[in-house]
């Protein structure tokens, strides 16, 4: 029999899926899991969003237009233009949420054998894509004790290989917001090693301190080095509806992603007619979502903080707490947490973070902490991971 | 400013899509054009399914399992049960489109330079897949004077690097039905060589001359050599939700795939809920669908074998007619049809053929025709195409 190929084989496991088998064991015992493991906001769809699937009339669920359909590009490009990116029409191209952004921005950017740098510890799934594309992930490494902003000397990171650097910001894990001034370092590497930046930007909203998250694309020296990609998931809570774009100023990246487009033959339909309502949400939406997020933010920074051994930073922005705890393996302990733990029947399930990490070895003893229950099941599942510590430390 | 990658660069355009700006100009300058290019069908979504979205109502669209929804998985295996083919839970991942599991197959059984063997002319996205993923496809020759069956002498195609072969049965974009004894040849050859048999069965219920098109999985010598890659878009003419499947009864092809499948999260939560209604159909649903293709079929070749000049074989399956044209340039004369043609302000988009051809050169003087509208329509698209090439050819 053939063998699996070396890519499938060594493609990585998802940090945030992977213990999934044992949350559902638990909960068919009859516990009740608190997922803090994955990002999906508990937040409702907003419901002029969802109410365009009770008013969809079409008859035939057809495809559309590879760059995706004209009424939800009209307000991608509204959006855009609001903070202060404007973009020829070839210049966007709706995809099947930030994943296939990742996928586009690596097959166009980058060829086989070239090299990405990235902020470690990283979104996990950049890991599976480069590796099916043969593109080997540099990390650019950054701990807790800064926030997990960037060191100072970069050009270190770069090789002859090197073709892109990937930022997400705000980021994913770290909640780090990176400054005005490390994005433009970042820049001035891209220009002097002629580098790509690929940025990922679907947290974007997701900042609590009064600082602003200023697209990549208004850099001036970013024009035509920079992809963005792009997702709804979290802005809206529409991570099911799998929609998002990938976004440039550089007219053959966009040229060569429109084919990658075509290929595809064009991103969910019902997804964009439920996206194209976005436009339709009340003036301080963000507003309010961000300030719920600010409150569950200080709520597990503030649990976290006070417990023995555990080390952390505030986030900036997304919605992830990064955390270092007083144990050698994280991932024993979440799987303990599932298997073992409980109070009332209830525990908690969290990210290991060595998956986030390109190092290897790195983060194993940290875990993803996502704040996306409200404020009070948050605080009993903060309280659930200390007794967990406490008892798994006995 | 850093060069776009040489694979996004050299990705071949679509056949389908890449004249589409002439068919818009065309519209905008007040013509009417049948679209004969793209396999989009105009029969309605069925009623049943599409109520599904009138009925939706979580709150929140949430990301689901990465293998699929459970209740649209228990659809699907009772789907392929009545198929004869008996699958464990590990072996069936919900894709988004059959275009997402073409990309997970060619991924998990080839590696970077590995080659796949494909019957030519081909449905044109694998040479996509293949070019991102860095696989070169060697084509298998066929022709319309055969019907594009498979040539009798197949081990001369097979070299060092070929991992695996991708039928598509039934055809796009020939229309061939391969036998039993066709499917078993490949097979054979399969075993010989210790390949991969990559199966598109996208078409499976579109045969027309009371041929049964097993399914790859039920050929005993395919049991774990087989991946299946599946799509919903035809069958139920659901081409935009973007819903397909990725099945295998190779366990560590399987688990690679779901590695692939959780870097994506999950599959559009909202076309799942459409898709899970397929088991609510009438019995009959299929045969009334087979009914109209065939007479679509019957219209469309007779048509066409009743023009000078043209060269025609009568489709056994699937939606598509290849014809070779008194033409040397058939892209040249579907733009001339666009941009030149008409009668009382009607023309007709063909895909020129060349497109779906691996090897360089082939099928220039060929054209694909979809028959995917009503049956009177298709007659008067047929008589513009011969008013077309008379005007041409004067």
């Amino acid at each position: 029999m053939p063998n699996v190929s070396t890519r499938g084989a060594n493609a990585p496991s998802s940090p945030i899926r992977k213990l999934v088998p044992l949350a559902d064991a638990a909960r068919n015992a009859g516990r009740r899991v608190h997922h803090l493991n994955i990002g999906q906001p508990d937040l409702e769809t907003p419901a002029v969003m969802r109410s365009a699937l009770t008013d969809y009339a079409e008859t035939v669920i057809a495809y559309g237009p590879s760059g995706g359909d004209a009424a939800f590009r009209d307000v991608l490009f509204s959006y855009y233009a609001a903070l202060g990116v404007s973009l020829e029409p070839q210049q966007l191209i709706v995809t099947t949420g930030a994943s296939e952004a990742v996928h586009v921005a690596l097959a166009t950017c980058l060829d086989h054998g070239d090299e990405l740098l990235v902020p470690d510890p990283m979104y996990a799934n950049y890991l599976g894509y480069g590796g099916v594309l043969g593109n080997r992930i540099r990390p650019i490494p950054t701990s807790v004790e800064t926030g997990y902003h960037l060191p100072d000397a970069l050009d270190q990171y770069v090789t002859p290989k090197t073709k892109a650097i990937l930022l997400c910001n705000p980021a994913n894990p770290t909640g780090a917001v990176y400054s005005e001034a490390e994005v433009q370092r970042i820049l001035d590497l891209c220009v002097e090693h002629d580098l790509f930046i690929i940025a990922d930007e679907v947290y974007r909203e997701f900042v609590y301190d009064g600082e602003v998250c200023r697209s990549i694309l208004t850099y001036p020296a970013a024009r035509e080095r920079a992809i963005v990609v792009d997702s709804l998931s979290k802005r809206f809570s529409l991570c099911g509806a799998r929609i998002g774009c990938f976004v440039t100023n550089n007219d053959a990246i966009a040229a060569a992603a429109m084919k990658l487009a075509q290929a595809r033959l064009s991103p969910p339909a019902l997804a964009q007619v439920v996206a194209a309502r976005a436009d339709q949400l009340p003036a301080d939406y963000f507003a309010t979502v961000k300030a719920e997020y600010r409150l569950r933010r200080d709520t597990v920074f503030e649990a976290l903080n006070a417990m023995d051994g555990v080390t952390v930073h505030r986030p900036e922005g997304a919605f992830y707490q990064m955390a270092r705890l007083p144990v050698d393996d994280s991932e024993a302990f979440v799987r303990y947490m599932l298997t073992e733990f409980q109070r009332d029947g209830d525990t908690v399930m969290l990210a290991p973070a060595a998956g986030f990490y390109a190092a290897p070895g790195a983060g194993r003893d940290e875990v993803r902490i996502a704040y996306v229950l409200e404020q009070s099941k948050l605080a009993h599942a903060m309280w659930l991971v200390g007794e967990a510590l406490s008892e798994y430390n006995r």
